[in-house]
Protein backbone atom coordinates (compact mmCIF):
# COMPACT_ATOMS: atom_id res chain seq x y z
CA UNK A 1 0.00 0.00 0.00
CA UNK A 2 2.85 2.17 1.38
CA UNK A 3 4.08 2.13 -2.10
CA UNK A 4 1.38 3.69 -4.18
CA UNK A 5 1.12 7.10 -1.82
CA UNK A 6 5.13 7.40 -1.69
CA UNK A 7 4.67 7.77 -5.84
CA UNK A 8 1.90 9.87 -5.75
CA UNK A 9 3.76 11.92 -3.17
CA UNK A 10 6.77 12.08 -4.62
CA UNK A 11 5.29 13.41 -8.52
CA UNK A 12 4.30 16.39 -6.76
CA UNK A 13 7.36 16.90 -4.83
CA UNK A 14 9.25 16.31 -8.14
CA UNK A 15 7.24 19.08 -10.26
CA UNK A 16 7.54 21.15 -6.99
CA UNK A 17 11.50 20.73 -7.30
CA UNK A 18 11.81 21.12 -10.53
CA UNK A 19 9.87 24.74 -10.68
CA UNK A 20 12.09 25.87 -7.65
CA UNK A 21 15.07 24.64 -9.60
CA UNK A 22 14.31 26.85 -12.59
CA UNK A 23 13.80 29.92 -10.15
CA UNK A 24 17.24 29.07 -9.33
CA UNK A 25 18.69 28.87 -12.65
CA UNK A 26 17.46 32.04 -13.39
CA UNK A 27 18.11 33.64 -10.13
CA UNK A 28 22.19 32.73 -10.81
CA UNK A 29 21.99 33.59 -14.44
CA UNK A 30 21.12 37.33 -13.45
CA UNK A 31 23.91 37.78 -11.23
CA UNK A 32 26.47 36.14 -13.65
CA UNK A 33 26.94 32.92 -11.80
CA UNK A 34 27.74 29.89 -13.36
CA UNK A 35 26.81 26.59 -11.48
CA UNK A 36 27.66 22.99 -11.16
CA UNK A 37 26.09 20.08 -9.68
CA UNK A 38 28.86 17.36 -8.24
CA UNK A 39 27.25 14.32 -7.00
CA UNK A 40 28.55 10.81 -6.26
CA UNK A 41 29.37 8.39 -3.88
CA UNK A 42 30.81 9.17 -0.46
CA UNK A 43 35.00 9.09 -0.45
CA UNK A 44 34.79 9.33 -4.89
CA UNK A 45 36.83 12.53 -4.64
CA UNK A 46 33.93 15.08 -5.27
CA UNK A 47 35.70 18.11 -2.87
CA UNK A 48 39.32 17.48 -3.77
CA UNK A 49 38.24 17.94 -7.40
CA UNK A 50 35.79 20.94 -6.73
CA UNK A 51 39.34 22.07 -5.09
CA UNK A 52 41.32 21.41 -7.79
CA UNK A 53 39.05 23.21 -10.11
CA UNK A 54 38.95 25.98 -7.46
CA UNK A 55 42.64 26.48 -7.69
CA UNK A 56 43.06 26.95 -11.51
CA UNK A 57 39.98 29.36 -11.71
CA UNK A 58 41.11 31.49 -9.14
CA UNK A 59 44.79 31.61 -11.05
CA UNK A 60 42.63 33.01 -13.79
CA UNK A 61 41.34 35.89 -11.54
CA UNK A 62 37.85 34.07 -11.26
CA UNK A 63 36.12 34.01 -7.95
CA UNK A 64 34.51 30.35 -6.49
CA UNK A 65 31.80 29.66 -4.34
CA UNK A 66 30.67 26.51 -3.37
CA UNK A 67 27.93 25.04 -1.22
CA UNK A 68 28.97 22.19 0.50
CA UNK A 69 25.59 19.40 1.25
CA UNK A 70 25.99 16.96 3.57
CA UNK A 71 23.66 14.92 5.76
CA UNK A 72 25.46 15.98 9.09
CA UNK A 73 28.63 17.94 9.50
CA UNK A 74 30.57 20.48 8.44
CA UNK A 75 33.96 18.92 6.96
CA UNK A 76 33.66 20.18 3.46
CA UNK A 77 32.81 23.46 4.25
CA UNK A 78 35.92 23.69 6.31
CA UNK A 79 38.08 22.34 3.42
CA UNK A 80 36.16 24.86 1.08
CA UNK A 81 37.04 28.17 3.39
CA UNK A 82 40.63 26.77 4.25
CA UNK A 83 41.08 26.71 -0.04
CA UNK A 84 39.67 30.51 0.39
CA UNK A 85 36.05 29.67 -1.24
CA UNK A 86 33.21 31.47 -0.91
CA UNK A 87 30.83 28.55 1.27
CA UNK A 88 27.72 27.39 2.50
CA UNK A 89 26.67 24.55 4.32
CA UNK A 90 23.81 22.86 3.80
CA UNK A 91 22.98 19.48 6.57
CA UNK A 92 19.97 17.71 5.10
CA UNK A 93 19.24 15.92 8.29
CA UNK A 94 17.79 12.58 7.54
CA UNK A 95 17.37 13.35 3.16
CA UNK A 96 20.04 11.38 1.21
CA UNK A 97 19.87 14.53 -1.35
CA UNK A 98 20.06 18.34 -1.93
CA UNK A 99 16.96 19.63 -3.10
CA UNK A 100 16.37 22.92 -5.05
CA UNK A 101 14.83 24.44 -1.76
CA UNK A 102 17.59 23.90 0.38
CA UNK A 103 19.82 25.48 -2.59
CA UNK A 104 18.03 28.44 -2.66
CA UNK A 105 18.39 28.90 0.63
CA UNK A 106 22.05 28.54 0.06
CA UNK A 107 21.85 31.09 -2.33
CA UNK A 108 20.58 33.89 0.14
CA UNK A 109 23.64 33.25 2.29
CA UNK A 110 26.25 33.37 -0.90
CA UNK A 111 27.50 37.13 -1.89
CA UNK A 112 26.36 35.82 -5.35
CA UNK A 113 27.66 39.37 -6.70
CA UNK A 114 31.44 38.22 -5.52
CA UNK A 115 31.02 34.79 -7.34
CA UNK A 116 31.59 33.49 -10.83
CA UNK A 117 31.74 29.75 -10.42
CA UNK A 118 29.71 28.07 -8.26
CA UNK A 119 30.55 24.75 -7.03
CA UNK A 120 27.36 22.73 -5.59
CA UNK A 121 28.57 19.48 -4.07
CA UNK A 122 25.36 16.57 -3.00
CA UNK A 123 24.80 14.81 -0.40
CA UNK A 124 27.57 11.65 -1.00
CA UNK A 125 25.36 8.63 -3.08
CA UNK A 126 24.35 7.59 -6.38
CA UNK A 127 20.84 7.00 -5.89
CA UNK A 128 18.60 10.25 -4.39
CA UNK A 129 20.16 12.93 -6.30
CA UNK A 130 19.18 11.80 -9.65
CA UNK A 131 15.82 13.08 -9.64
CA UNK A 132 16.20 16.58 -7.96
CA UNK A 133 18.19 19.49 -10.36
CA UNK A 134 19.12 21.94 -8.63
CA UNK A 135 19.55 25.43 -10.82
CA UNK A 136 22.81 24.18 -11.67
CA UNK A 137 23.87 24.59 -16.16
CA UNK A 138 25.45 21.00 -15.79
CA UNK A 139 25.64 17.86 -13.60
CA UNK A 140 28.97 15.85 -12.92
CA UNK A 141 29.06 12.57 -11.21
CA UNK A 142 31.98 11.45 -10.12
CA UNK A 143 33.05 7.96 -9.46
CA UNK A 144 36.43 6.76 -7.97
CA UNK A 145 38.48 3.65 -9.37
CA UNK A 146 38.70 2.15 -4.88
CA UNK A 147 34.47 1.74 -5.34
CA UNK A 148 35.23 -1.36 -7.50
CA UNK A 149 34.59 -2.34 -11.00
CA UNK A 150 30.58 -2.18 -10.81
CA UNK A 151 29.86 1.43 -10.19
CA UNK A 152 27.82 2.37 -13.14
CA UNK A 153 26.21 -0.59 -13.74
CA UNK A 154 24.40 -0.27 -10.25
CA UNK A 155 23.63 3.25 -10.56
CA UNK A 156 22.84 3.61 -14.22
CA UNK A 157 19.94 6.15 -13.54
CA UNK A 158 22.01 8.33 -12.09
CA UNK A 159 24.65 8.59 -15.43
CA UNK A 160 22.06 8.83 -17.68
CA UNK A 161 21.16 11.67 -15.92
CA UNK A 162 24.92 13.10 -16.00
CA UNK A 163 26.41 15.30 -18.57
CA UNK A 164 30.16 14.50 -17.58
CA UNK A 165 31.18 11.59 -16.00
CA UNK A 166 34.37 11.55 -13.96
CA UNK A 167 36.33 8.92 -12.95
CA UNK A 168 38.55 9.75 -10.04
CA UNK A 169 41.60 7.93 -8.35
CA UNK A 170 42.82 6.23 -11.73
CA UNK A 171 46.09 6.20 -9.40
CA UNK A 172 44.86 3.24 -7.36
CA UNK A 173 43.13 1.86 -10.30
CA UNK A 174 46.18 -1.35 -10.43
CA UNK A 175 46.22 -1.12 -6.46
CA UNK A 176 42.43 -1.72 -6.45
CA UNK A 177 42.56 -4.52 -9.66
CA UNK A 178 40.56 -2.36 -11.54
CA UNK A 179 40.21 -1.74 -14.84
CA UNK A 180 39.21 2.08 -15.68
CA UNK A 181 38.15 0.71 -19.22
CA UNK A 182 35.50 -1.56 -18.05
CA UNK A 183 34.05 1.83 -15.81
CA UNK A 184 34.62 3.56 -19.13
CA UNK A 185 32.89 0.99 -21.23
CA UNK A 186 29.89 0.48 -19.05
CA UNK A 187 29.26 4.51 -19.21
CA UNK A 188 29.22 4.63 -22.79
CA UNK A 189 26.63 2.00 -22.71
CA UNK A 190 24.10 3.90 -20.53
CA UNK A 191 25.08 6.96 -22.09
CA UNK A 192 26.69 7.09 -25.19
CA UNK A 193 27.29 10.76 -25.67
CA UNK A 194 28.49 10.93 -22.63
CA UNK A 195 31.63 13.10 -21.72
CA UNK A 196 33.97 10.73 -19.71
CA UNK A 197 37.26 12.16 -18.11
CA UNK A 198 39.93 10.26 -16.19
CA UNK A 199 41.24 12.17 -12.91
CA UNK A 200 43.70 11.94 -10.12
CA UNK A 201 42.86 14.68 -8.42
CA UNK A 202 45.13 14.11 -5.80
CA UNK A 203 47.55 14.74 -7.72
CA UNK A 204 46.21 17.40 -9.94
CA UNK A 205 46.17 15.30 -12.91
CA UNK A 206 43.25 15.61 -15.42
CA UNK A 207 41.94 18.60 -14.69
CA UNK A 208 42.41 20.69 -17.29
CA UNK A 209 40.91 18.53 -19.74
CA UNK A 210 37.66 18.46 -17.13
CA UNK A 211 37.18 21.97 -17.18
CA UNK A 212 37.19 22.34 -20.70
CA UNK A 213 34.35 19.97 -21.14
CA UNK A 214 32.52 22.17 -18.42
CA UNK A 215 33.13 24.93 -20.49
CA UNK A 216 35.45 26.58 -17.78
CA UNK B 1 4.50 22.24 2.53
CA UNK B 2 5.81 18.88 1.00
CA UNK B 3 8.08 18.63 4.31
CA UNK B 4 5.25 18.10 6.63
CA UNK B 5 3.74 15.60 4.37
CA UNK B 6 6.51 13.41 3.66
CA UNK B 7 6.83 13.20 7.66
CA UNK B 8 3.90 12.12 8.39
CA UNK B 9 4.10 9.50 5.60
CA UNK B 10 7.20 8.57 6.51
CA UNK B 11 5.82 7.80 10.67
CA UNK B 12 3.37 5.20 9.10
CA UNK B 13 6.24 3.54 6.80
CA UNK B 14 8.85 3.21 9.34
CA UNK B 15 5.68 1.68 11.54
CA UNK B 16 4.80 -1.14 9.10
CA UNK B 17 8.51 -1.78 8.13
CA UNK B 18 9.02 -2.10 12.22
CA UNK B 19 6.06 -4.55 11.66
CA UNK B 20 7.39 -6.61 8.97
CA UNK B 21 10.85 -6.64 10.09
CA UNK B 22 9.21 -8.62 13.21
CA UNK B 23 7.64 -10.63 11.13
CA UNK B 24 11.09 -11.50 9.25
CA UNK B 25 12.76 -12.09 12.64
CA UNK B 26 10.20 -14.76 14.07
CA UNK B 27 10.29 -16.79 10.18
CA UNK B 28 14.07 -16.69 10.72
CA UNK B 29 14.37 -18.18 14.10
CA UNK B 30 11.72 -20.09 13.44
CA UNK B 31 14.20 -21.83 10.74
CA UNK B 32 17.20 -21.88 12.75
CA UNK B 33 19.11 -18.94 10.86
CA UNK B 34 20.93 -16.42 11.64
CA UNK B 35 20.78 -13.17 9.91
CA UNK B 36 23.18 -10.04 10.08
CA UNK B 37 22.44 -6.67 8.03
CA UNK B 38 25.36 -5.07 6.10
CA UNK B 39 25.23 -1.69 5.76
CA UNK B 40 28.08 0.69 4.34
CA UNK B 41 28.98 3.00 1.10
CA UNK B 42 29.14 1.40 -2.45
CA UNK B 43 32.84 -0.27 -2.25
CA UNK B 44 33.34 -0.12 1.21
CA UNK B 45 33.93 -3.46 0.73
CA UNK B 46 30.30 -5.37 1.84
CA UNK B 47 30.57 -8.34 -0.56
CA UNK B 48 33.71 -9.20 -0.18
CA UNK B 49 33.52 -9.34 4.00
CA UNK B 50 30.49 -11.52 3.62
CA UNK B 51 32.49 -13.66 0.62
CA UNK B 52 35.42 -14.05 3.30
CA UNK B 53 32.77 -14.74 6.39
CA UNK B 54 31.19 -17.59 3.65
CA UNK B 55 34.60 -18.82 3.34
CA UNK B 56 35.10 -19.59 6.92
CA UNK B 57 31.50 -20.36 7.54
CA UNK B 58 31.65 -23.11 5.05
CA UNK B 59 34.53 -24.42 6.00
CA UNK B 60 33.14 -25.17 9.49
CA UNK B 61 30.21 -26.84 8.15
CA UNK B 62 28.02 -24.38 8.01
CA UNK B 63 25.45 -23.40 5.09
CA UNK B 64 25.53 -19.84 4.16
CA UNK B 65 22.97 -17.48 2.05
CA UNK B 66 23.33 -14.09 1.13
CA UNK B 67 20.28 -11.34 0.01
CA UNK B 68 22.37 -9.10 -2.73
CA UNK B 69 20.28 -5.47 -2.30
CA UNK B 70 20.80 -2.79 -5.47
CA UNK B 71 19.29 -0.44 -6.58
CA UNK B 72 20.11 -2.05 -10.52
CA UNK B 73 22.33 -5.30 -11.38
CA UNK B 74 22.86 -8.44 -10.13
CA UNK B 75 27.20 -8.08 -9.91
CA UNK B 76 27.04 -9.35 -6.35
CA UNK B 77 24.13 -11.86 -6.76
CA UNK B 78 26.49 -13.11 -9.27
CA UNK B 79 29.49 -12.95 -6.77
CA UNK B 80 27.51 -14.84 -4.06
CA UNK B 81 26.55 -17.46 -6.36
CA UNK B 82 29.78 -18.00 -7.83
CA UNK B 83 31.01 -18.80 -4.36
CA UNK B 84 28.43 -21.23 -3.62
CA UNK B 85 26.45 -19.23 -1.57
CA UNK B 86 22.74 -19.69 -1.75
CA UNK B 87 21.41 -15.97 -3.17
CA UNK B 88 18.59 -13.92 -3.69
CA UNK B 89 18.60 -10.39 -5.72
CA UNK B 90 16.68 -7.34 -4.64
CA UNK B 91 16.63 -4.84 -7.14
CA UNK B 92 15.13 -1.37 -5.18
CA UNK B 93 14.40 0.56 -8.74
CA UNK B 94 14.64 3.97 -6.73
CA UNK B 95 14.43 2.89 -3.56
CA UNK B 96 17.72 3.61 -1.82
CA UNK B 97 17.69 0.73 0.87
CA UNK B 98 16.22 -2.62 1.61
CA UNK B 99 13.15 -2.45 3.54
CA UNK B 100 11.26 -5.34 5.53
CA UNK B 101 8.91 -5.75 2.94
CA UNK B 102 11.37 -6.68 0.20
CA UNK B 103 13.27 -8.83 2.24
CA UNK B 104 10.32 -10.58 3.19
CA UNK B 105 9.74 -11.97 -0.74
CA UNK B 106 13.59 -12.38 -0.96
CA UNK B 107 13.38 -14.79 2.43
CA UNK B 108 10.24 -16.68 0.03
CA UNK B 109 13.35 -17.82 -2.62
CA UNK B 110 15.65 -18.93 -0.54
CA UNK B 111 15.40 -22.69 0.75
CA UNK B 112 15.82 -21.51 4.84
CA UNK B 113 16.27 -25.16 5.94
CA UNK B 114 19.28 -25.19 3.91
CA UNK B 115 20.96 -21.85 5.49
CA UNK B 116 22.56 -21.60 9.04
CA UNK B 117 24.01 -17.54 8.63
CA UNK B 118 22.19 -15.36 6.05
CA UNK B 119 23.67 -12.47 4.71
CA UNK B 120 21.53 -9.60 3.85
CA UNK B 121 23.78 -6.88 1.78
CA UNK B 122 21.52 -3.60 2.21
CA UNK B 123 21.84 -1.10 -0.83
CA UNK B 124 25.22 1.13 -0.94
CA UNK B 125 25.16 4.52 0.93
CA UNK B 126 25.35 5.20 4.48
CA UNK B 127 22.14 7.44 4.62
CA UNK B 128 18.87 5.75 3.48
CA UNK B 129 19.33 2.15 5.40
CA UNK B 130 19.15 3.46 9.01
CA UNK B 131 15.12 4.07 9.66
CA UNK B 132 14.82 0.39 8.00
CA UNK B 133 15.24 -2.64 10.01
CA UNK B 134 15.08 -6.09 8.09
CA UNK B 135 14.69 -8.43 10.56
CA UNK B 136 18.19 -8.97 11.51
CA UNK B 137 20.16 -9.98 14.70
CA UNK B 138 22.72 -7.60 14.64
CA UNK B 139 23.43 -4.53 11.78
CA UNK B 140 27.44 -4.64 10.92
CA UNK B 141 28.15 -0.90 9.21
CA UNK B 142 30.89 -1.29 6.92
CA UNK B 143 33.31 1.77 5.98
CA UNK B 144 36.60 1.80 4.31
CA UNK B 145 39.96 3.76 4.39
CA UNK B 146 39.85 4.61 0.93
CA UNK B 147 36.11 7.06 1.59
CA UNK B 148 38.31 9.62 3.00
CA UNK B 149 38.55 10.49 7.49
CA UNK B 150 35.16 12.11 7.86
CA UNK B 151 33.07 9.78 6.98
CA UNK B 152 31.50 8.46 10.47
CA UNK B 153 30.87 12.51 11.18
CA UNK B 154 29.29 12.79 8.59
CA UNK B 155 26.70 10.43 9.14
CA UNK B 156 26.51 9.85 12.56
CA UNK B 157 23.09 8.43 12.56
CA UNK B 158 24.01 4.59 10.63
CA UNK B 159 26.87 4.04 13.28
CA UNK B 160 24.38 5.08 16.06
CA UNK B 161 22.14 2.30 15.10
CA UNK B 162 24.46 0.12 14.20
CA UNK B 163 25.93 -3.01 16.36
CA UNK B 164 29.61 -3.66 14.83
CA UNK B 165 31.46 -0.93 12.93
CA UNK B 166 34.17 -2.43 10.63
CA UNK B 167 36.55 -0.41 8.82
CA UNK B 168 38.06 -1.50 5.73
CA UNK B 169 41.09 -1.41 3.32
CA UNK B 170 43.06 -0.84 6.59
CA UNK B 171 46.06 -1.83 3.66
CA UNK B 172 45.62 1.32 2.25
CA UNK B 173 45.10 3.65 4.74
CA UNK B 174 48.74 4.90 4.07
CA UNK B 175 48.46 5.51 0.58
CA UNK B 176 44.91 7.16 1.14
CA UNK B 177 46.70 9.18 3.73
CA UNK B 178 43.87 8.23 6.11
CA UNK B 179 44.62 7.47 9.73
CA UNK B 180 42.06 4.69 10.92
CA UNK B 181 42.66 5.72 14.62
CA UNK B 182 41.09 8.37 13.69
CA UNK B 183 37.48 6.97 12.00
CA UNK B 184 38.09 4.91 15.32
CA UNK B 185 38.34 8.17 17.85
CA UNK B 186 35.05 9.44 16.07
CA UNK B 187 32.62 6.01 16.18
CA UNK B 188 33.89 5.53 19.73
CA UNK B 189 32.27 9.94 20.19
CA UNK B 190 29.03 8.95 18.31
CA UNK B 191 28.80 5.53 19.62
CA UNK B 192 30.86 4.45 23.16
CA UNK B 193 30.02 1.02 23.26
CA UNK B 194 30.42 0.06 19.59
CA UNK B 195 32.37 -3.01 18.57
CA UNK B 196 34.77 -1.31 16.16
CA UNK B 197 36.96 -3.86 13.97
CA UNK B 198 39.73 -3.52 11.54
CA UNK B 199 39.64 -5.60 8.55
CA UNK B 200 41.17 -5.58 4.91
CA UNK B 201 39.33 -7.99 3.55
CA UNK B 202 40.81 -8.53 0.38
CA UNK B 203 44.00 -10.20 1.69
CA UNK B 204 41.64 -11.60 4.48
CA UNK B 205 42.96 -9.91 7.35
CA UNK B 206 40.53 -9.31 10.79
CA UNK B 207 37.85 -11.71 9.87
CA UNK B 208 38.16 -14.19 12.65
CA UNK B 209 38.11 -11.25 15.10
CA UNK B 210 34.56 -9.69 13.37
CA UNK B 211 33.20 -13.10 13.37
CA UNK B 212 33.67 -13.60 16.92
CA UNK B 213 31.96 -10.02 17.52
CA UNK B 214 29.18 -11.58 14.94
CA UNK B 215 28.68 -14.41 18.10
CA UNK B 216 29.77 -16.91 14.87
Amino acid sequence: MHKTVTVDMGESVLEHNRALARANREHLKEHGVRAFDFLGAVGSGKTMLIERLADVLKAQGLQVGAIAGDVAGDDDYRRFRKKGIRAANVNTGKECHLDAHLVEHALEELDLMKIDVLFIENVGNLVCPADFPLGAERRVVVISTTEGDDMVRKHPVIFRLSDIIVINKVDLAKIMEVDPKGLVRDAKTVRPDAKIFLTDARHGKGIKELMKAMGL
